[in-house]
C-alpha cells in the first residue's frame, strides 16, 4: 500500500466534469475503505477558471487554463479526460499515457476514431486507458464485455444507446405526435441539443457502436465504418401501422459479427414488442447482447445525464486506482486482436416495412409483387387502406429477409413504375428471418 | 509474462462443470491473445470418474474422486468449484485459499453463509476469490457492482433471481393456470427439480439477495437475515386482480439500505406493468439497482443454464489469469467494511394488496375501513365483486405504505370480525408510497 492517495487532474468542468467532481466528493469518506486508497482532484484544466473556482469552493484545487501545469506535476496518478471533442483530447490524452499516467475519459468521439491508437500508447506504457462512460452513460457494459463476459464469441450487440432519438420516438409512439413536435418538446426538456443534428442523424449511436463492436468483437471498428441513418423521416403514420403490425419503431445501433464480415449500422428499426428493447422508453438506454455462452442479456439504465455519466467515470476511476494500488496497471489493455473485416452497408440483410400509395383499381398488387418477385423479395404481412387521395390506396408490405442493395433496387424499379404513386416510407425489421 | 499457461483444477462435472469445461474448450484458441496467457483444466474431481471420462474424453486430463491429489498438485493456479452445498466444497476452498491458489466458484449456498469468512481467508492468502456464477446465472451483476458501480451509494437492489418461479408465474399471469398447474409444466420442461421447495418458497432468491444486498451495501447480509416467502400461495384469482389493476406479480428479491438499517427479504409482490421488471418473463432474471450517481439501472439475462451460468464462471476464470498474470491477485476482496444492522421484518414498510370474501350488505365496508383506519392504513385502490358464494361479495383492496406488523396486526382483526368470512390473500406491492 504505497500509495495511499492518488493524486488526480481533471480535464474540462462542464456538465460530466462537474458530476464527476460531486461524485469523487460524495465518495471521499468511503473511498480509502473500499479501494484501500483514496483518490484527490488536485488540479483542473478548464477554459474559464473563475467559473471553475465558483464550483470548487473552498476546496484546495489548483485550477488552471494551461495544459502544462498538469502535465508537468511530477505526481499524478489519474488524468480525466471530460472536455470531448477530438482536440486537443486527443494530443493531452497522448502526452498523458506516454508519461505512464492512466488516463479515465468520457470521450466517444475520440474513441470511436483514435480508440485503438490510443490503447496502444497505453499498453506500451504500462498505463491503464478506460472509457466506459464513452457509451450509454451510467450503465456498466464496456467492463462486463472485457471482463464477466470475456469468455464469450459474441455474435450480437444491438443497442438504444441514444437518449434524445429515444425520447423523440418514444413521444411519437405513445402521444401521437409528429416528428418536429416531438423534437421541439425535447429541446423545451433538455433533452435536445438546440443542433440536433448528430443525435436525430444517427453520429452520437454511431460512434458508441463503433466502440461497442471492437470491443464485443475484439476487432477494431471505427465510426467511418458504421452506416448511420437518423429518424428525422419517420412519421406518427409509421408509428401508427407498426403498432398495428405488433411492433415498436426504435433507433437501433446494430452490429453483428457474421461469418463474411461484421456488420455495422445505426437506423431506426422497427422491433417486436415483445423483445426487451421495445420496453426500452424515454430518455433510457439499453444494451442487447447475445454470445455462445451467455446467450441473451440486457443492460438498461441511464444513457447521459451529470451524475450517471459522472458514476461511470468515477468506477473507472476507482478501477485505476485499485491498479495503481496493487501495481497492475495495464492490466486489461486493447482486446482487438483480430482483423474482422466490416462488409458494405449494401450487403448487410434485413426485413423491410414499406408504406406507399399506389393506384387504387385492380391489377396494381399483382404488379408490385411481381417486381418483387423479381428480387426474390417475399411478402409476410400487407395491409392495404383507402387512401384520403382519391383514386388512390395506401400499401404497407413487410418482407422476408433479403440483401440491403436488393431491396434498394427493388424499390428504385417499384417508383418507376405509374401505378406506384409514392414510396413514403422504408424502414429496416429488426429480427431473424420469419418461416 | 511468466505464466504463460495457468493450470486449473475443476471440482464437480455436473451441469455446470460441464458447461465450464465446453466453454473453456470454446475459448482455447483465443484466451492467449485475450488474456496473455492461457488457462488449462489438468485435473478434476468428482465422485465418479468413470462418467466425466466419458465426458473429457481423449483429454490429457487427470480425473480423481480424491481431493487430495488436487490440493497437493503444487503448480496449480486456480481451483473451479462447482459441486455446489456447504460441505466439502467449504473445507475444499478453505484449503485452496490458505494455499495461495485463487478460486472461481458458483456456489450460492456457500457464499450466502460463509461468504464473509472465506474472503477474508482469500485476502490473508492474497488470493482472489470470485463467485459472479452464484446470484443470477450469466448476468453480469456481481463485478459491475463490485467494479463499475463502485462510486455509487446503492439504496436499493432488486431482483428477480429465481428462473424456476418466474416461469410458472408468467405462465399463471400469460395463460391463466394455477400454481399446481404451472409448476407441473416447470417440472416437465425441466425448469423445476422434482422437489422444488427451494425455489417455490424462495429460500434460493434468499440466498442469492444475501449475496447481492451484502455487495450493493457493503455490510455482510447472510442468508437467515433474508426473510424468505414463495408463491405456493398466489392463485389465478390475484393475478387476474393485479393485471385489472395495472400491475403484474412477481418473486422479488428486495434489498434496501434505509437509514436505519437494511431491509432483506423475498416475497411475491405486485409491481407495476410500466416497470421494467414487470416485463422480466419467462426463466429470465434480472437485477434492478438504484445508486445515488446512476441513478436506476438493469441487469437482464439468463439466471441458470448451463452455458450462460459457465459464462460467468469462465468470466470469473479469465479475470484471475490476468491477475495471475500481473500479479495482482487479491486486488478486489471482501467489500464489507461497514456494519449495518439488518432490519426485523415485521419492521419493513409496504403497500398491500389484500382479497377478502365479506358478507354482503351494508355497513361492512364501513365497518372494514374503521378497522383498517385504527392502524391507520389508508386505501388507494379497492374493488367489489359479487362472489359466487351467495351472500357473499369478494373485495379486493390496496393500501399505502405501511408497516408489515401494523398490517398484520388489522389483518389478524379483521379476520375475527364476522362480516369478513375469508382472507384468501395477502400479497405485497412493490414501489414507492403513492400521494
Amino acid at each position: 500500500m504505497e500509495n495511499k492517495v492518488i493524486r488526480a487532474a481533471l480535464l474540462g468542468m462542464g456538465t460530466v466534469g462537474t458530476g464527476v467532481y460531486k461524485v469523487l466528493k460524495m465518495q471521499q469518506n468511503e473511498m480509502e475503505q473500499k479501494l484501500g486508497c483514496s483518490v484527490k482532484i488536485d488540479r483542473i484544466l478548464v477554459r474559464n477558471t473563475e467559473k471553475a473556482r465558483a464550483k470548487t469552493g473552498e476546496d484546495p484545487v489548483e485550477i488552471t487554463d494551461r495544459f502544462e501545469d498538469i502535465i508537468t506535476d511530477p505526481g499524478l496518478g489519474i488524468i480525466i479526460e471530460v472536455m470531448g471533442g477530438i482536440e486537443p483530447a486527443r494530443t493531452y490524452i497522448t502526452e498523458a499515457l506516454r508519461k505512464g499516467i492512466s488516463v479515465v475519459t468520457a470521450n466517444k468521439d475520440l474513441m470511436a476514431e483514435y480508440g485503438g491508437e490510443l490503447l496502444d500508447i497505453a499498453t506500451d506504457n504500462g498505463a491503464d486507458l478506460f472509457f466506459e462512460a464513452s457509451v450509454a452513460g451510467g450503465i456498466p457494459i464496456i467492463q462486463p464485455l472485457k471482463q464477466s463476459l470475456s469468455a464469450n464469441h459474441l455474435t450480437e450487440v444491438v443497442g438504444i444507446v441514444n437518449g434524445t432519438t429515444n425520447f423523440i420516438l418514444t413521444r411519437m409512439f405513445k402521444d401521437g405526435m409528429e416528428f418536429d413536435d416531438a423534437l421541439s418538446m425535447a429541446k423545451d426538456l433538455g433533452y435536445a441539443e438546440a443542433d440536433p443534428t448528430a443525435d436525430v442523424e444517427g453520429l452520437d449511436a454511431a460512434r458508441k457502436m463503433a466502440i461497442l463492436a471492437s470491443i464485443a468483437f475484439n476487432s477494431r471498428v471505427v465510426f467511418r465504418d458504421v452506416h448511420p441513418e437518423g429518424i428525422t423521416k419517420i412519421s406518427a403514420k409509421d408509428i401508427e401501422y407498426a403498432l398495428e403490425m405488433g411492433y415498436a419503431i426504435k433507433l437501433l445501433g446494430v452490429a453483428r459479427n457474421e461469418e463474411d464480415g461484421i456488420e455495422a449500422y445505426v437506423c431506426p428499426m422497427l422491433i417486436s414488442d415483445k423483445h426487451p428493447l421495445a420496453a426500452v422508453n424515454d430518455s433510457f438506454n439499453a444494451v442487447f447482447i447475445h454470445g455462445d455462452a451467455v446467450d441473451d442479456a440486457m443492460f438498461f439504465g441511464r444513457g447521459a445525464g451529470e451524475l450517471p455519466t459522472a458514476s461511470a467515470v468515477a468506477g473507472d476511476v476507482f478501477e485505476v486506482a485499485r491498479n495503481i494500488r496493487t501495481g497492475a496497471t495495464g492490466r486489461i489493455g486493447c482486446t482487438c486482436y483480430k482483423q474482422i473485416p466490416v462488409k458494405k452497408f449494401e450487403d448487410t440483410r434485413n426485413r423491410f416495412f414499406s408504406r406507399m400509395v399506389v393506384e387504387d383499381r385492380s391489377g396494381v398488387l399483382a404488379e408490385m409483387m411481381e417486381v418483387l418477385a423479381g428480387y426474390k423479395i417475399s411478402i409476410v404481412q400487407l395491409i392495404q387502406k383507402e387512401s384520403r387521395i382519391k383514386n388512390m390506396a395506401e400499401v404497407v408490405i413487410m418482407t422476408d429477409s433479403v440483401r440491403e442493395g436488393d431491396f434498394r433496387d427493388a424499390m428504385k424499379e417499384l417508383a418507376k413504375r405509374t401505378c406506384v404513386k409514392e414510396i413514403c416510407s422504408i424502414i429496416r425489421v429488426y429480427g431473424k428471418t420469419i418461416g
